[in-house]
């Protein structure tokens, strides 16, 4: 089978194929802009009608999908649980008509007065950047919280850390390459380095993700690999021959380079895209998911509430085509 | 935290919420709209530079993800990878300016000569339908095979048998009501029953999907449950109360009722859906990591085609951030 394909695939090659990819994805970021525009009032509108429902978040991280709640341990759960007041997903480099990329994403968490930390709003931003090699993705910036004890830090000072080298990294400029081969660490991320080994990967806190900086890709960086990444497709496309220096040069790289290396939670650009493309979302679906638990444990969301309609259209067993009870 | 939540809830009634989850979900359906028009000329070009890989889509269903690749049988597989010339997804009711639901879709399998079946092409098309009860979702028509040799039909009869059981269906006229009750099935539908019995579910050919027909809903039914729901919406979002007599009604649906007693291929609308969102629009990936397969077997794709790079967008490693190789 697969060798029939190879003789006669010479027609074709890879990078047609890839540039036709790249343009499938150019109209994907369009749809995504549409999207957030269309749907903004009637997230407004949610928005709303949820703060007449003070407890609608903590239940719905209690109904998280399994990419979201994987990263809540039990201690983060008692945190989030008992003081998260509102999250808010936002689109915002296409905010009030900007031009930016829609897949860059602001989270923003709101809390009621807790005895953990003096923040009432947590906000983490994530910028989609594209890095001369040709990786695209997800980039984010330290996010400091103010825990009222140091016992009551959830990450046990690893956000502390990441801050602190976030800042002596700032202090180096913008145009400094980032330190990112072990034997060169500076005493702050070699102790940030040693604390990561401590804590160990699998039991870091939900709150370690505010630490989450991804690649070092700056904006000028994701610019130019950007423009130059849609010259050399049009330059493709009248079927000339390109020769990407910077992509060579890359090749060359380091092994001894580990960008990821003081990562505290490597998955973090993974758990922004599932809060922004489930959690958010489908926040009702989870809402009314656990109202039904709770239905069935003697709690009641409104007297006439049903248990068979809330996924209706997406999950409605093909057996079971029961319609929901009407308001009397 | 469950607790607090039902006494503050009161204000807020189900119906504001699954309203409002009907809001979203009409946005969704505009932006599908958006989205097939915009990928349409795109689409178009992918389809005349496949057609230059005579062995494209075979390699595709070889690297179908488990919601695709768990309905093909061993069987299925000889005829598809040996005949399978093209696929194609279209939204047949937005096709040419037409303002149907752009979530109907048709699936066209195109085939070379084979020894199986005389068919050339096989099209099913999936409308998307509300029924009174509330349910939406896809609904079909069996679609015949002109099997060479009764023994070659890889249904085993079961295609044969549905396709006779709805031209049963359709002299009875449009308006009938269909025979979901075992006790009244004619002798067409009891050898049908019986055959699913014998040849199994678990088992079902590929093919078969060509039976699926999924719940009886008429475009006449659905169109007065769509314009009815909008009213009800309208109205309720002027604060009046409505009660849906029709909804109400089907409550008392009768026990013996089966409407996917005659299914012999209950799964058919999900198999639809991943097909036309998932298989179609990543067939280039799906596609390109069959090659890598292949080229670590031996086979080439091209002399300097690059197994690093061809999810660079999506699942390109944090780690492994190496770029592609270029042309020379």
């Amino acid at each position: 089978m697969a060798a029939n394909i190879a003789e006669e695939t010479l027609k074709v090659s890879y990078e047609q194929l890839t540039d036709l990819e790249k343009e499938f994805e150019d109209n994907e970021v369009e749809i995504i802009r549409h999207q957030v525009a269309l749907n903004k009032p009637l997230y407004e509108k949610r928005e709303k009608i949820l703060s007449q429902l003070p407890g609608f978040w903590p239940l719905v991280l209690e109904q998280a999908p399994p990419d979201v709640d994987q990263y809540i341990q039990p201690s983060d759960s008692a945190v989030l649980l008992g003081s998260l007041k509102n999250l808010t997903v936002s689109h915002f480099e296409i905010e009030n008509g900007g031009k930016g990329d829609p897949r860059s994403i602001a989270i923003r968490l709101e809390f009621h007065e807790n005895e953990y930390f003096e923040d009432a709003v947590l906000e983490k931003k994530f910028w989609h950047r594209r890095a001369k090699s040709g990786w695209t993705g997800l980039v984010s910036e330290p996010v400091p919280i103010k825990w009222k004890k140091p016992s009551f830090d959830l990450t046990q000072g690893l956000l502390d850390l990441v801050v602190k080298v976030w800042e002596e990294d700032k202090k180096r400029g913008a145009g400094a390459a980032p330190i990112t081969k072990p034997k060169d660490y500076t005493p702050a991320q070699k102790e940030l380095k040693k604390k990561i080994e401590t804590v160990g990967m699998g039991g870091v806190s939900f709150f370690g993700w505010f630490g989450f900086r991804g690649f070092p890709i700056s904006e000028e960086e994701s610019k130019t690999a950007t423009e130059k990444d849609k010259e050399n497709r049009r330059l493709r496309a009248e079927g000339k021959t390109v020769t990407d220096e910077d992509e060579e040069e890359d090749e060359d790289e380091d092994e001894d380079d580990d960008p990821y290396g003081l990562e505290i939670f490597p998955d973090g650009d993974e758990l922004a895209i599932a809060i922004s493309e489930d959690l958010w979302p489908s926040a009702i679906k989870y809402f009314t998911s656990g109202q039904e638990q709770g239905d069935m444990s003697d709690i009641d969301f409104e007297d006439d509430m049903d248990e068979d309609d809330e996924e209706e259209e997406e999950e409605e067993a093909k057996g079971g085509n029961e319609p929901p009870r009407q308001e009397a």
